[in-house]
């Protein structure tokens, strides 16, 4: 009986402990990014994870790595930058996992503040040996793209 | 003995599992809504929930549908919007929850993206059968009102 | 068995809370600093507390619970203000913190919505026997300042 009980609050809890791992995987993009942290942000992903963001296709953590020390990137960190996310909502499959947030990106230019994109982000994630890691992101404006929206709609209840 | 921390460890479980799956909850609405999922964002309120926002009074799941569907949303969602939640704070006492976050709204408008509104939200939920629902949300700007101002102090530490 | 089980199962619900309990911390000080509620923004800090933003160094929770009632806040207050908070990563240890946030600052003006700053946000917290406080808080515009960055990097996986 006591075995029983234990063994369920110990399956609730890790279902608890993984949403909280990847809710903070993900809350740890934009403050790495901003802070022009390569290899932390690169770290994020899997050895061969992918980042799809409108255009530029990362295939692997040194892809991810590289897009961080890009002169776009670059520029954009030395202007001051602000990838702001929104609330993950995250579902746990075993050892997978898809979370969908929301995200806006400010940048500050001439002592000004400017919204410059509004996007939808869709991750699939694993549970390797080190942790979760992203296994794949797509990122999408939110500028009235059909592909976009569908992004969002892996939020199942 | 060993009961008796039993019982306390699932209640404490119980707690946190509430508060996140209330978090998860508020947080669905905003990619559900952006994505126009009208059956989902309206599943996210009970049978009889409402949501005032501003001079719209919504007052059961099928008008909150009704409002998703309606041209003005529809005509957001065409042009791209987000419905962009903070953080939210969640007070459970029982069966029955209050929740504070506040709320921005951007809007994709000829290649540019706009903040065109702030605000304050307080939820008040229920324990349903199905999980916990929205019972009530009253969406306020933040437009230096006294009301929208109201809302926030839900908040209790 | 049994017992090492418990033991590891209250150990691990602990650290659980502890980040929820700071995540909460956290997230109502946008609406309760938009709500002007000077008294429960204050009491989210240590009595020695510090608060260091831009050039305003508030050393108490008097100096915090004085920033709110001052008429630079009021000001806001009064025209609309949203403090908006991104997701917090919390890092504990034993009785202490870290959590790293980014934030975006609207303010209602002549019936428009304007991003007037972006930041980055470092919290080193203490497990009081009152709960969790703020210690010390320091907040930089992301202008591209390297300090403000390097509040950021206090995110570790």
């Amino acid at each position: 009986m006591d075995d029983d009980r234990l063994s369920a609050l110990e399956l609730r809890l890790a279902r608890v402990e993984d949403e909280l791992a990847i809710t903070r995987l993900i809350g740890s993009y934009g403050p790495l990014v901003d802070a022009a942290d390569a290899d932390a942000v690169a770290a994020l992903w899997a050895e061969d994870g992918s980042y799809d963001v409108e255009g530029w296709e990362m295939r692997s953590r040194a892809d991810v790595r590289a897009m961080v020390l890009s002169p776009q990137h670059q520029g954009l960190v030395d202007a001051g930058c602000t990838h702001f996310l929104g609330p993950v909502v995250v579902t746990v499959t075993g050892d997978q996992a898809v979370a969908v947030c929301e995200s806006v990106l400010v940048v500050h230019h001439e002592k000004r503040f400017h919204v410059v994109r509004s996007g939808a982000n869709r991750f699939d994630l694993v549970r390797n040996p080190a942790g979760w890691e992203i296994l794949h992101r797509t990122t999408r404006a939110l500028d009235g793209s059909p592909e976009a929206r569908a992004l969002l709609t892996a939020v199942a209840r």
